[in-house]
């Protein structure tokens, strides 16, 4: 039944330097197309796209209204995406839509927005291996996950990692250069469920590993929405007990 | 020696409505000078005050410059404060500043961008007694403070309240007509520490409470820096190990 | 299809004061056997009961075997639960065994044996009402839960309550005589998720109330494992990368 | 004034295969007097030791009597601690006693005790290079602690580590061979705090780096009684308000 499925928008940038030969040869027409390509072979996820250069740069009432998950992916142009479209979706969040950030949306408008930090971190490119580990197993976005697993060519980020304390720090990532990063944690911001997860350079076959997959994949189960929004406002309320 | 009291400023809205008759009958000069004056007492605090109608708000250079904690007050112009002058406060916090929320400041620009919810509660003004109960009695910021108390009259804030997860829930109000909140909660933002606490309506002479003054006091303790600020950009870092 | 059914074992002391009139009135056959017939009313649950004085004190492999989630309700016996017994039920849980604390169970051995923490509160039997809260909205655990309901008897138990910090809370109490309790709160140890809910006096017909059972019956489906479990020991590993 | 220092004592089993050269030629009285040499050089802070050899396993109310924090170093001999000393330690920490556990303590049973897990984690011994990397630098275990620091040989121990979510993670550590931990952890039992530190395989000069050392010594400070004790039994209370 199609209405019961997860529904999923997954945004990416997708401006120019995505689509040349170092990004087009690993995804030929955007990771938003690979990414929702994968989900949709799942039977209880449905997912479409949407672009920077969509119509309100892709977070219109139409591409956001039905969406129970929102995946975001954009680094070059954090900076252009419009507060009143950021207090849209920072809304929606905290009115229970899921949303996963991916890899550099740790300087995204909404994650900030979200957290309430800058989500600072140290990086580097350099072909170098990652290794994923799983901290916490219990947690469903690690079900089927090994316990480690090996990325040939991640870009590294670097502790310390300005979030706040996360709800769940799902997994930790190694780096052959000698660095640590917290690759896996969870947040809760009202009604709606956050997840960020590092992995995703451009450039790297990240999100054909099969691995990542299954982590966004349960990630956008963890991520739907758990409750009926109760009012958000303040509203005056009368006694229920003898003054 | 001077230089090694806390530094607080205390700021506070202070306008028309703060200087009628039911407000100035307990608090002649305004609140933020009795709070400032009982955290004068105290050996290793030295308090200012400053106020919306001052230059910039109140929120200049020169009044936050050398703050190592701000207590925050505000209600009716929560919306006029400028958003250049929460991105300073908010951006002090994440560079160390310790920041005190009272009473109805969980509505403040600052308050909801360093938590990333809205703060939404329901509330009543009554003339209700509110009891305070310390939930966590190891916490600095319950030190000196009975395991209950009471305020005769206070506004009435209830449950559920839109924040994230504390880090640490302090304390939590019982209210005569039936409802209870979630009163002294913590958490922290990069450098920053930040204490929320429910009780100060205008109107009751709550910070002549000396409890409600010890948890103030033990608060500005607590929230003051501790760390030295390492870089909060995101720099590209050499490898430590052959790659 | 049975298999892929919730099992949950409800466990009881269940010695000569549960059969007295005060508590048979209430609880004819014992609180136990309520507790399972309306989770065996849910489809997706299968309960069954056992009490202290069955073989092993009803925590036999048998008993526990195949139990996905275990309810605890014991009081006046805490101290005769064998400590080797209390072992077996701790290791289920760390390895992926639900529990869920009933009222009393505050004091019971494997309470304070998984939470490193001696459960403390006060407490007051007074006839008197009891307002729960939910102070976590979007919880599963609080999926249908009204934002407050009422008990028109309940036990009081306050604050401060001996627990190390919880994970969510999820529920807080108003009491009438003036008291607050965080009577909602969840923990996980290793693989295993951990619920106290503390209404449930034995007197009372706490156990008969919808939004009670709909508590409970949204616990067993939250604590339910959710990982398969990966080794515990501390296994001697090979290094991954070159040394 | 000798009161007003903070009083630790360091505990160790210090047995025979502690004595042997490999251990003797880096710690020649053993690593538990090395510590409290280093502890007894701050001017704060008194340190005493103990061992299992001592009277009452060096566990004697005399030995543990006056201490604001305890230290404990244990491996091939957690399981010969008597039961009745692991309660008495268990309960002063409950009561605002420190405690630090070091390295192989994750197994002790003081820990598991407290933590209500066992603690499980993958290791090896294979003289390679670790890199502990701070992850909460605004912690005040952190302070003056540089942003990552070199252990040039080091026991490995590895992720999933069985513990609670921690309240905080201050430090995560980097292996040589591929693996990733969290190595400096906090948590809270009723008034007591505990950290918990990786580093320190006994054939390693360890407790000789000042990186660690500074750890310690902070973790000490962090770790000092905050509050007085209330009650921690359950008692009967009356009501406050009419009911």
């Amino acid at each position: 039944m199609k209405n019961s499925k997860i529904r999923v928008t997954v945004w990416n940038e997708y401006m120019d330097e995505q689509k040349q030969p170092a990004v087009a040869s690993v995804y030929p027409e955007g990771l938003h197309k690979t990414i929702a390509e994968f989900l949709n072979m799942e039977e209880d996820i449905e997912a479409s796209t949407s672009v920077i250069t969509d119509a309100e740069q892709g977070l219109s009432e139409e591409a956001l209204g039905g969406a129970d998950v929102l995946i975001w992916w954009g680094h070059v142009h954090h900076g252009e995406v419009e507060d009143r479209l950021v207090r849209r979706v920072v809304d929606r969040v905290q009115r229970g839509m899921g949303i996963i950030f991916l890899h550099s949306a740790h300087k995204s408008k909404p994650f900030m927005t979200l957290l309430g930090t800058t989500g600072y971190l140290s990086w580097r490119e350099a072909e170098e291996r990652c290794r994923i580990w799983t901290a916490s197993p219990a947690h469903p976005i690690a079900e089927g996950v090994p316990g480690q697993f090996v990325l040939e060519h991640e870009e590294m980020y670097c502790e310390p990692f300005g979030i706040p304390r996360p709800d769940d720090t799902v997994f930790i990532s190694w780096f052959q250069g000698g660095n640590v990063f917290r690759s896996g944690v969870t947040f809760q911001r009202e009604y709606g469920r956050i997840f960020y997860f590092q992995p995703g350079h451009e450039t790297y076959p990240t999100y054909h590993n099969k691995h990542v997959r299954q982590v966004i994949i349960n990630a956008v189960r963890w991520a739907k929405p758990v409750a009926q929004i109760a009012a958000r406002d303040c509203p005056k309320v009368e006694a229920l007990e003898k003054i």
